[in-house]
């Protein structure tokens, strides 16, 4: 017999995240490390989280109007240097490829850090008149950018998973809506289905994206109240169309630059999943995302088997028919205690044991991982039953997060205040800025704190005048430490 | 207006399939050159080709206990040649990275032609007992081998999308049963979705994959006598168990290494499609594997343009009800002789002209894609007229490219005429060869005919000694010249 405490998390959560979130990590079996440093496998239960982002995203791209495509890896080192905010930007992270075979290359390739200069060098071609107008394709890819700050799994890895988007539209306004199109699609997956809360704004000049006009961002607060950029939707302006002459013949005739937007979010949202939600057992999965949404645990003697595995057979096919994601855990060679241990571990929001009893009964025995309540059910009721249970945890879930991201929101405008809050509980710092990038960059070698989001809305009173230069603003910022 | 043909194919497929085969794939919109030589660009219309089999592809992986997950891109040199033969195989072709920002690298990272050596280093992690077998999981990614030869979109490319499985497994009977369940699962793909006949068997020792203990294949012939390799799926034996350290502790409380398989198909799938059923109008793309099986092209006069479009959409909807995929090309900058010709080009299966007149009448134009055969329909029963001409046209491609198999299969025993069967038509040729793979390898050097496969069945009546060197044997082979 195997003991079920042997595949456990021995740190907790509130005493070292860090290590909490490795271990978490490896014994859920969402990923392992790769042979190169800074690099990850993800292993299928991890994928399958990961399947299942995608499928949420690819159909709401779809149905507003976007398709999917495949661009190349490598990208010519000339193509890349044409935007040069945008190279410089990259350079100290880039992946360069020099040799192939035995030979030297006359020209050295970068691996894909993102895509916008092959992208646009290539839809320029595609380009000629309004009528080509707008596009709107989103790649699913991986990126790759050499880390030289310590790695962690999912947050910051050499090499990611994520989608990128790439529009092109006739005028500003058009690319200026998109943006908000897409940020919204980002906000609803990651608060409807992550049950993450998110604040929505804009990221100040020195963070956004390389290259950019602006950058929109949605910013989570993990647990230890620290910040974690979500997702990113940039509008680029004419920056890129210009250098890669993206040209349009218009109705009025004349040639126009194009307007441009560009979008993406990475794995890193299953990094943020398992920090938001996990506890001491481990994995902690949303119903909505979970990959196994229950697990039923048949429970018997030796001779009971095949009539207790029926049973659960039977159950478990009543609840896939009504579409959940159920699995029989039937495997001889485990005990009870150690399944339980270990579905604990992976997350999965509900069990069911069942075992002779409860089929005499016409029972139900349920578990919920997220307050480990056991109560019993009519057999009879079961797909109700159970989907109205996790759409309760899929809340209860949701409602937690919002209680972590009020708790580490605090706002003052003394800059005392400010560095004594982020020295006891850190979080989301509502201030008032002048909006000079002097400021922004002094708050953060001072105290370690970034501009992480200029909010869009705000209902937070703070006095108006710079944290820093104490200039009078009227402009809200909230600043924090972040991964 | 924009003139029909200035979009048009202007080469005859049977002039000069190379040449048509190119101007089909950029003018059909599926793919596009890259900056850098051997590189493509999906375009949407190629990449929803590319998710209809892999969705396809992987509900059957899925059905039969295989998982996805995801490797790194980047395969460090001291474990790429960790088996010998394998590493040898694939030095001429492997993209080296040497260079991370500024500095170099240590040890230089290749960029994975193929992952068994990184997927086996780290499975190997992965396995103590029988308990934790079989490991079934697939890989959707891209891989990447630095061609030499002259390159062909699809075909032969220095990257290309794919999906590798990798297995591993108690005993050699599981290993090898799962290589053919999967061979199996691509010769249905191929032949009931893409319509394409393939033969199954086995490569000669010559022509497997570097450090497989065999290999079985799909072998497909194009319209001009060549043959495609299609899919292949490998039985590893132990020949990276054993380097690779995959040990499992056995019921007998014995260590054993593991049995292993791996396999795949790539987008070369997409360039097969292109090439078999195509013509000179365009690509044609058989209705079950067409992102677009109907388009519906509304014709009007600027002042029924409302009520012709409204009725365009209700019958498109009564369609995608049913679940086929159907566009109504509404556009108003466009002729309809445009459109027609467009979609001609594109290869969409059935066309349904829809004007003023038939709509009077209750009734459809319908114009088939294969036979451009044009006739009415009433519209109150157009689910099942479509859908019955669908399946009608989809039978009629397989049936044509079985006869092009048909007309491209020979058997003779007289080295003479072999030759001159390769020098006339081509296509595959039964005959019969005594097993040494210097016979092969003469009658590659002389006639630049590979052995394709050594054919699971085989009805045809070849005398028996080999084709080269006339030692008596049974032993039944197929050559062919290849792409």
């Amino acid at each position: 017999m195997v003991s079920g405490t042997s595949i456990g998390i021995t740190v907790k959560k509130n005493e070292n995240l860090s290590d909490w979130y490795t271990q978490v990590i490896w014994k859920a079996g969402l990923a392992d490390y790769a042979p190169v440093k800074g690099f990850i496998v993800l292993k299928p239960y991890g994928y399958a989280i990961w399947e299942l982002i995608k499928d949420i995203l690819d159909r709401k791209f779809k149905e507003t109007g976007h398709q999917n495509g495949f661009l190349p890896l490598l990208i010519p080192e000339s193509l890349l240097a044409k935007e040069k905010n945008h190279f410089t930007g990259f350079t100290p992270e880039v992946y360069w490829v020099t040799r192939a075979g035995e030979s030297d290359l006359a020209e050295k390739l970068a691996l894909r850090p993102t895509s916008e200069t092959i992208a646009y060098s290539i839809f320029s071609k595609w380009i000629a008149s309004y009528r080509d107008l707008p596009i709107k394709i989103n790649f699913w890819n991986s990126a790759l950018r050499a880390e030289i700050k310590a790695t962690k799994p999912f947050i910051r890895n050499s090499e990611f998973l994520w989608q990128e988007g790439h529009t092109v539209h006739v005028d500003e306004e058009e690319a200026k809506g998109e943006v908000m199109v897409i940020l919204d699609i980002y906000k609803r997956l990651i608060e409807d289905h992550l049950a993450i809360p998110t604040i929505a704004g804009l990221k100040s000049e020195k963070e956004k994206f390389v290259g950019a006009e602006y950058t929109t961002t949605l910013e989570g607060m993990m647990t230890d109240g620290k910040a974690l950029q979500m997702a990113t939707s940039h509008h680029l302006g004419q920056n890129f169309s210009k250098p890669f002459e993206i040209r349009y013949l218009g109705q009025d005739n004349e040639q126009h630059f194009a307007w441009q937007t560009s979008w993406g979010v990475s794995w890193r949202l299953i990094g943020a999943l398992v920090m938001m939600h996990g506890d001491d057992k481990g994995l902690l999965l949303p119903p909505y995302i979970a990959p196994i949404q229950v697990v039923i645990v048949p429970i018997f003697r030796d001779k009971e088997a095949i009539y207790v595995k029926s049973k659960a057979q039977e159950v478990g096919n009543v609840l896939r028919k009504s579409g959940l994601r159920v699995i029989i855990d039937e495997r001889d060679e485990y005990t009870s205690g150690w399944k339980f241990n270990e579905w604990e571990i992976k997350g999965v929001p509900l069990r069911i044991n069942l075992g002779p009893r409860d089929i005499k009964n016409e029972e139900l025995e349920l578990v919920r991982r997220d307050t480990m309540q056991k109560w019993t059910i009519n057999e009879s009721g079961v797909v109700d039953s159970v989907t109205s249970i996790l759409d309760e945890i899929q809340t209860n879930l949701l409602n937690r997060t919002k209680d972590i991201q009020r708790q580490y929101t605090s706002r003052t405008n003394s800059y005392d205040t400010f560095k004594s809050i982020l020295d006891t509980k850190g979080g989301f710092i509502y201030t008032c800025w002048c909006g000079e990038q002097s400021c922004e960059i002094k708050v953060k070698e001072e105290t370690g704190a970034d501009l992480r989001v200029i909010p869009f809305e705000c209902k937070e009173d703070v006095t108006s005048c710079c944290i820093y230069c104490r200039k009078p603003s009227n402009k809200i910022a909230i600043f924090g430490r972040a991964y």
